[in-house]
């Protein structure tokens, strides 16, 4: 295969025809695949099943600080599940508070109580006007609805290959007092994959916001996400702060949900002394606890982070090669034509793919009419604009491996024959 | 014993003083006793031990439309769960949301999203300036705190015997478009244990509020916390909406905290369609969806409404003689001496208790000297003022029979001293 920007119209013409011709016969095949949403296979979740067997005697139920989980109490979580997700996440657990049943959910109420509340004794954000947030691009579509459904604007800022564009954040969070937040994912970034290095965590700790109200929303979701042997690493943001004398400009997410149960997982904050005290101020209206039981089924069953470790080398032996499978199609199927790049990820749940410019939305319909669901070309991007309609979200994990390689076949021929359309200007 | 305030001056000084060694005795014991909470006991908290062992293999936990519950997925919460507390609260499972593991959380969540996005398209209640709430007193002092949290003025408005006081609750929302809500514990009511009649629920489905955005608050905390054969029975608020033409007048809250386990429980909130559509869209936002698992966990377990019903027999069977024991303790002490008068509740988790005008601080605080904590004075009413100091929460769940024996005793003593002391002028 050549690359396509080199070859004549008549070529292209001729290989687009052939192109058609394969989609056609897939076509009619009615396939009906879904790549779109990061979601664990069944296998995955079969891996903690044994956690619904860790409770059964009445005193199975009592925490280590001798409280009955089964009844009212400890708004923050008990200690044990602050102390696990806390090594997790690298946080001393009194600074943790396991909450809710997803991070999405904390996140959306974090943002719902500033906007009401405020942050640390600052003006509550519903009375200060306009208020902005800062989104790398490619990002996580649900952050970036949570900052649209409270009427936030959106800024994007470039997403590279080591976190985000630093120089831009910089510039801009010294200078907007209207800029509020930023929304990250700095470990096998939702969907880049990438981690951000050592020197942009510690630009991060070290910004001057003109706002004091601003707020680092770090939502380290795949924090123990490893694909392979050799696994990122990511600096500890919360201790670069506080080196930087700026402790409370974190607020550090994160979830078992993809570890143990999406949805039934555990999931909690981290921040500074100051700002936990903060949020258990106007948590305690809101909640007289959240389910303890399930916190001490997760600790009875990981038992410390080293059994979550291990845990997570069973979710890579399942998912890693259905990651290699979609990289080993990419690389046949389109390494050469100049159409396409994409990432190659040690962890989390995402591929990034990049089309030509003007050809994501293309991709995707067609992909949609042969019986492929993706993730809609533009969603990684605030109000579902990608710019130059180029970035594609391809993930991987829940489909089996069969369904998965018809699926990205499928996926390759779709991306040829809209680069062909949009080198020839059909 | 005769009527305290019949007596002359010698005499109650007489009484007061055998009353104050009586008092000392036993402050000398050091007791430790909580009555101040309404806390299912260990043995209540036993019954639904087994609920832990309903799911064992992979398969049984696919839901009734072949839902893996231990995935994402399903922001309603699981089609037979809806179906299990809509039968609880008669409510069709179509306009039944089951949520998070709290129905305090619920309301909060409820209240937020109003201040922040309004209610069916009306402006945010952050943006029409001063929002007031009615507040049937005595009341649940965590409805008070939310309303109090969110800076909404509270308007009390009488507890009776079959509700709180229609004629100034319709003249009042009627008249008053700031008036956005209410609060009702509609049966077994938090704290008086007394249950709205057939007609107060109907002039409440008949209101015609001069807010588009005023929603009734229906707690229904305790619909099946009944104590005796002869419970209590309460009209269905949202098919009298219905037949008033004014469907979308309530919101209904319940959940299963005192059912099975507090804070693992499931909680839900059900309303018109209209109601719980407007919901959805912010709800979608904040969650991919609650905990499917636990949801799933409780309908097995219960299989059905009559599993639930036969399951709070065993409740009262645990709870009945606490509530007796405190009311036979009352009746024996201070029937006779014409200073308090107290509830005799069919069913939920409380006995109202007031004192003379001017004396439930002071019982409250003799109490606490003496190694017994109540309900703090006040908690009943908004911003803890109960104005004329008199009621105070009686929950005899917790505590064992003999602790409760106990601390009732102190408690009657508490309230002879506090009378008599008042009566005085000292």
């Amino acid at each position: 295969m050549s690359n396509y920007k080199l070859l004549s119209e008549n070529e292209l013409n001729s290989i687009l025809e052939n192109l058609r011709s394969q989609y056609n016969d897939v076509k009619s095949k009615n396939l009906k695949l879904d790549m779109s949403r990061g979601k664990p296979c069944t296998q995955q979740l079969d891996l903690s099943i044994d956690m619904m067997n860790v409770l059964n005697t009445a005193e199975d139920y009592m925490t280590e600080d001798g409280t009955d989980s089964r009844n009212y109490g400890i708004l923050e979580g008990i200690p044990e599940a602050r102390k696990l997700v806390g090594d997790m996440i690298g946080v001393d657990p009194s600074l943790v508070i396991v909450g809710v049943n997803s991070s999405l959910n904390i996140m959306y109420d974090t943002v719902s109580k500033a906007m009401l509340n405020g942050i640390c004794g600052n003006t509550p954000w519903v009375k200060q006007g306009k208020i902005k947030f800062l989104c790398p691009v490619p990002g996580y579509d649900r952050h970036f609805a949570i900052s649209e459904h409270f009427g936030i604007e959106m800024i994007n800022v470039q997403m590279n290959e080591d976190g985000p564009d630093m120089d831009t954040i910089e510039k801009l969070v010294s200078s907007d007092s209207s800029i509020k937040g930023i929304w990250c994912v700095p470990k096998y970034s939702n969907p880049t994959g990438n981690t951000y290095s050592d020197e942009v965590v510690r630009r991060f700790a070290a910004l001057k916001p003109a706002a004091d109200d601003f707020r680092i929303f770090w939502d380290n979701a795949y924090c123990v996400h490893d694909l392979t042997d050799t696994p990122d690493s990511l600096l500890n943001i919360l201790d670069e702060c506080k080196k930087a004398g700026n402790e409370n400009l974190v607020y550090i997410f994160s979830s078992t949900s993809k570890i143990s149960f999406p949805g039934a997982g555990i999931a909690a904050m981290a921040a500074s002394k100051e700002n936990i005290d903060w949020i258990k101020k106007s948590l305690a209206y809101q909640t007289i606890g959240s389910d303890k039981i399930n916190q001490l089924r997760h600790v009875r069953f990981f038992k410390d982070i080293n059994g979550i470790k291990e845990h997570m080398k069973k979710h890579a032996a399942i998912i890693k090669p259905k990651f290699d499978a979609v990289l080993e199609i990419f690389d046949e199927e389109l390494s050469d034509a100049g159409i396409a790049t994409w990432t190659k990820p040690n962890g989390g749940y995402f591929i990034s793919f990049d089309t030509m410019e003007g050809c994501a939305k293309r991709v995707y319909n067609l992909c949609k009419e042969a019986g492929v669901v993706l993730t809609p070309a533009g969603a990684s991007y605030p109000y579902g604009i990608d710019p130059e309609d180029k970035n594609i979200r391809v993930a991987p994990t829940f489909p089996t491996i069969d369904d998965l390689k018809t699926a990205t076949h499928l996926f390759c021929l779709c991306v040829k024959i809209a680069s062909i359309e949009k080198i020839l200007g059909k």
